[in-house]
């Protein structure tokens, strides 16, 4: 048997305690699996005292992970510490220079530096891996960089916060507002400290930028998602495209396209019938689209002390097993420079707006809207509130361009009342 | 940069012809993805002046794949012949004894004879992988096999035979009745040259008995499924198990029990809603399930030239990259002889018969499975059709064993005509 595999374990908090667990439960069957054996040398966290869910007396203590990562008797450096920078990152680069391989389940890390991180790795002939950093507990890093990696990738798309799916399927089917279910969300402690990590569709950037580098051969190009949150969703919006037979998922979206890299984490209207309109909750879920494989559907829990832990630990058991592939999929200094594409691809997207009660209200806006060169597809009137009466219009493909020119447009039609909204629909 | 890495490919059907446009098309991405060169060196098929969609001239050509497999410009063998004993099996052989590593797609071969093969490659420290030879593009034995290798799994379920889920579907949407869509299928050329092996569920117990060896960490135990087909599947039961809520499905459940190993490959009810009863068409769907993550779900295609020369090439990537695992996730010698579960675990199940319009008629029934201690959750009983009634019953946890005992006591009451039908609802 080969010598033994020595882990560090920096960050002790949720994900951290889950790693330890799965350790202290299943040792021997890690141990059949790898056909080594596993030992957790060291640990590290803020706070030593803090009650924490695992006996933690077996394993030496550095206050420090700087200082855990330097350790001798650590081959693995594994960081569960959070943050792009500060310790987290000193003590990866540490860990990098001192010879050790890097298990993490940090995107906002990976996603601002996992291309210098990775160089420099790889350089000495180390890894890093970061199953855990996207979606949860899914295997979507593996399928993308192994399994799917004959395939010339698409797209791929996904939702990747469950916190935002938590928010948006809740307010569907109790009927409340956003900032009501937020603050429910908050109170749940399904939050992160900034939420607008969360509603702001930056963790979920992350995590889109990570899977767009493996996919694309691309230098991880987080700067150049474009993001846009969930704040403004309402629950107006929610019940009208349910109406019209979709749901409005946070929905990151990957693409190589003629005119460059379209990167997007943003709301979008899918059918409400298809794999990722009938998610539910805090459930993730990825689409990876290979010229060969067609469409490949994964789904599970993005978050959470297990299933989170079990990804982190198949990094861990890729390298215990010898297993030693290139963070992103290839040598990351021969990952290429996206060039970013201006604009998304054309698609048909959900309008809708409040039109005076007036004769010919309807026949302005839609002259408007083919002025702007927008076909619509589809168009529903509500029933009149008061003086004013709720339009939805589906309509065929368009840039978000026309949109927003036509939009400006609008005023001038002098019966659409308060600001009109435009959301993209996916084809999923 | 390393040696090339040299294929010989065996079998050109569909899934050959696929895994060589791949090679052709993608040259440059597959050896900027292993970092290296990887070359055909020779193919062989029964027949070399067969029209095949693709240019095979820049190959040696081998009549016979024995032949092929010793060749000394191939370093890994890629079985795509089929059958599971014959020329895939001799030649699979003779690749291992001349030092070769084997890729293949030949679930049959490997549900009989994998043990024996895994042990005679591992002895030399060649590896023999299969991706391709369970649920077709999804990458299900990699997710199993390594991306869920931290968690004890509990149980592995699947829809894995597209041609039965097509014929299922198609009965429901259609309203045609089993022979009418086996024909259909036939002559679409969905079904194997001997089409007990779709139907009958044969192919689907291969696939499944390869995932639980994985699951469990036990050896193929394929004679130890219990299998049964959708012949006697009626499209009655298909309009009436969705009148209760449900779908039928072909489903594979393999679980590790208190009593043993359980492997059912059979006719199951399932939920409409959920993600295994909304499965259409040929699509396949593999649930996994893990203490610590949970459940994952995989969707894809199942079949088809290029789904499954993608999972090829995610074998030799794998080689080529220097990934070298056992067949079965752990050292076959190291696997345990499962010990089979006499019985299927207790499950609700859905019971369809036909009572005459006699008074009490229904009491009778009701009054006999308590008796076999069947207990009732819902029953529906339909208008009477000339004399006779259907009756749904869906009960509460049961055995086959407490249902075959009831049945056998039905015709005593006098007033059940036919036979009735029962199919087991799994929790999924």
């Amino acid at each position: 048997m080969p010598d033994p595999l020595r882990l560090g374990i920096a960050g002790l908090g949720t994900v951290g305690i889950g790693v330890v667990k799965i350790f202290q439960r299943h040792a021997d069957m890690l141990s059949r699996r790898t056909g080594r054996t596993i030992e957790i040398s060291a640990v590290s966290a803020r706070s030593r005292n803090k009650n924490r869910d695992a006996d933690l007396s077996a394993f030496a203590w550095e206050s420090d992970p700087v200082a855990l990562a330097k350790r001798a008797d650590v081959d693995v450096f594994v960081e569960l510490i959070g943050g792009s920078d500060g310790p987290a990152r000193d003590s990866i680069e540490a860990a990098i220079a001192q010879g050790k391989d890097v298990v993490t389940a940090n995107k906002a890390l990976l996603a601002l530096h996992g291309q210098s991180l990775a160089e420099m790795a790889e350089s000495k002939g180390h890894v890093i891996r970061f199953e855990a950093a996207v979606a949860g507990g899914i295997p979507v890093v593996k399928a993308l960089t192994e399994g799917l990696a004959g395939n010339d990738i698409g797209r791929v798309m996904g939702v990747m916060n469950g916190t935002c799916n938590f928010i948006l399927t809740r307010m569907e089917s109790a009927g409340l507002p956003y900032a009501e279910v937020f603050e429910e969300a908050r109170q749940l402690g399904y939050l992160e400290a900034d939420p607008n990590l969360d509603v702001g569709g930056i963790d979920a950037g992350h995590k889109l930028a990570l899977l767009a580098a493996i996919a694309f051969g691309t230098k991880v190009a987080f700067d150049a998602v474009e993001l846009e949150g969930i704040g403004r969703i309402s629950i107006d919006d929610i019940h009208r495209a349910r109406d019209m037979g979709f749901r409005i998922k946070l929905l990151g979206v990957a693409q190589m396209t003629g005119r460059g890299l379209e990167q997007r984490m943003s709301p979008c209207l899918v059918p409400a019938e298809s794999p990722l309109g009938q998610l539910q909750g805090g459930t993730n879920m990825v689409v990876l689209e290979g010229d060969s494989v067609g469409q490949i559907v994964l789904r599970g829990a993005g978050a959470g002390e297990g299933p989170t832990a079990s990804a982190v630990w198949s990094d861990i058991i890729d390298i215990a097993r010898g297993t030693r592939l290139s963070t992103f999929g290839q040598p990351a200094a021969t990952l290429a420079t996206p060039v970013t594409a201006k604009a998304s691809a054309p698609a048909p997207h959900y309008m809708r707006m409040e039109l005076l009660d007036k004769p010919g209200a309807l026949a302005k806006v839609a002259t408007l809207l083919g002025e702007a060169g927008i076909s619509i597809d589809r168009m529903r009137q509500y029933g009149h509130m008061n003086t004013t009466a709720p339009v939805l219009i589906v309509t065929h493909k368009t840039t978000r361009d026309a949109i927003d020119h036509a939009f400006s447009q609008l005023p001038r039609t002098g019966v659409v009342i308060g600001d009109p909204v435009a959301i993209r629909i996916e084809a999923v």
